[in-house]
């Protein structure tokens, strides 16, 4: 296999690009002047050397100094009665860009498929109930927010994290909530599913 | 114009029909036996004698004798408790196929545009008064739910609705609600828009 | 089943609806005055008798007498050499906005599906054969042109035709041919499948 | 601008990329061993220097010593009667996918948009003379494809370079083909689109 080719497999396994769009990458950068493609693999290859994961949300972020905590995490001025828990990092910033939510984060660095029987493993959730435990033993935390996709592994997920924080949800009387469920915006109730006509209707308000 | 014409004209004033379809429609026609056009042509002539409008909900239904109520509005297993207010029968059917509601309907005919001025002309918010107002009085209403697409039209016909029955709410003590918002079945939290994960976020539970 | 369900099962075997649009024309139809409906019907009753074959080009048109002969086929500045082969009415309409033929045509009425036994019962084929002999006696008939769609049956139904009038394309002279295949307008050479490419080559020029 | 934000510029400048998905490269490449990323950077940069043009079609090859033409240049089985003109690599590819062709290629680089007026530095023009001069007077060249899309940027390229090759066509008696124009496989003549239409009956056979 030619470096083309080698180049192209690499670009293959990036999420979402089949084998053409990887092709396309690899003669767009033969295009490119040399000093253009050194500066991309120094990027690529410093990238995880200059990002740390955050100690309490694992969110990955760019730390200017020695700092441990992320500029949310770090931010005085943010809930520290609400933590809401993602699958990843672009669930958090899909939740940053809504501009509805000003408490604490933590990303669980996957989710669990149905019938899983490790799901231990797939997901953060030791680090996790420890990070609840210690903020509900310092008295502030209210709520645990458990966002996920709508989907048969988002809610399997779900139920998974939910039976786990229930024990420290009884002890320190802090909230187990998910995300509401019903139209999204723009959808016509004509062509909604009956799903989601049914938990439109539950969560009636 | 010849027949042909004419008819593929009728045609694309249907819903979500373009003027190849309609001329499809006519050609179709054309190659169906004289029967079969007698047969069309009949139902549709006495389609409007054979059907009537609910006296109670106003959506359409074929009568079997001289009864003044569809099916469900005279069905006593459905709860007298609630009813739900839809724009249109299409809507009524999504919502029973959703297998999820027992209680009685009420179909508005119609939805306000935003701005509009005369948004007592565009549905039947007089009738729907009037209904709330004789349910309430015989005891039985608890809540009205307004069931509209999540779309902005809807949302302010919604409030133009809220408002109308604002002043009965309080008299007969009935809850008004409207169908919940948030994540609809099947999407993922990373490619949901802004506005919806904020009524996500609102309507946690 | 009620007239509702009845006429939306109708509408359903109109080309290309499903039920639930079907479902949206009678509701459609519901809200027109009666009038309109008694129009719409009298169209459809009277659609057949209103519209003839043409005896040439088996096309539908509307008379205005008693002509057998539809406005192209009667039209003496058409080219009368050229005679263009299509499946059906609505193919001929977009040979027609093409602009670009004078000649003549004639309607198969079907279309062959690959491996069919009995394929003279799918097409006009005899009448067509006919149509080709007397054309052709009355020496002015150069080219058939077969023009079906670039799909498998489409192309089986050209492979029959053609065989069909081998012979008298022989005794007469007349040139059987076929429409170019190759990139369709807009088309990116990049994108094209392997057979289009390979079509384009063949017909390079 | 931090790293992570800086390689999501960076990828948001691959071809077809957003800047969602740019920021997605970035997390799964965050989740990546540093022996992964060493890998890519080290394949991006070496890149270039371990591809090379060839020194006849242009086209970029991965060379197994010090070659400068490459395998299908190189290939005397390949037909040095024929010489198709793309535009890129990747058109090339689709070329050689089709499996219908097997003469000699060049890529052009580039292509014209209408009313540009300097040609000359977009394209490979002067290189594409001087090679198809040579292997004129080598006697062994019959004929130039001019292979490009079917668009009108694609159209304007194939005319200029038609018009260049015109002198040397005549001269040494060299046929100027394009690629045929019709229905691409698959699709049906009634959703054809007039150009289409027209030129798969230009192009009839």
């Amino acid at each position: 296999m030619d470096i083309i080719e080698t180049l192209t497999e690499k670009f293959r396994s990036f999420p979402g690009i089949g084998s053409r769009q990887a092709h396309r990458f690899v003669y767009y950068l033969l295009m490119r002047p040399q000093s253009e493609l050194d500066e991309l693999a120094s990027l690529i290859q410093r990238l995880r050397a200059h990002v740390r994961t955050c100690s309490a949300c694992n969110r990955f972020f760019t730390p200017t100094g020695d700092e441990a905590l992320c500029k949310t995490c770090a931010d005085p001025n943010r809930d520290a009665g609400l933590l809401l828990v993602v699958e990843k990092d672009v669930d958090l910033d899909a939740i940053e860009r809504g501009n509805s939510y000003s408490g604490h984060y933590f990303v669980l660095g996957g989710s669990i498929p149905v019938l899983d029987e490790q799901p231990q493993t797939k997901i953060r959730v030791t680090q996790l109930i420890t990070l609840v435990q210690a903020r509900a033993q310092q008295g502030d935390l209210r709520e645990v927010i458990i966002a996920l996709s709508a989907t048969p592994q988002g809610d399997n997920t779900a139920e998974y994290v939910r039976q786990q924080l229930a024990p420290y949800s009884d002890r320190y009387n802090i909230s187990i909530t998910v995300l509401g469920r019903g139209l999204s915006t723009g959808s016509e109730l004509e062509y909604a599913d009956p799903d989601t006509i049914s938990s439109a209707l539950h969560n009636r308000q």
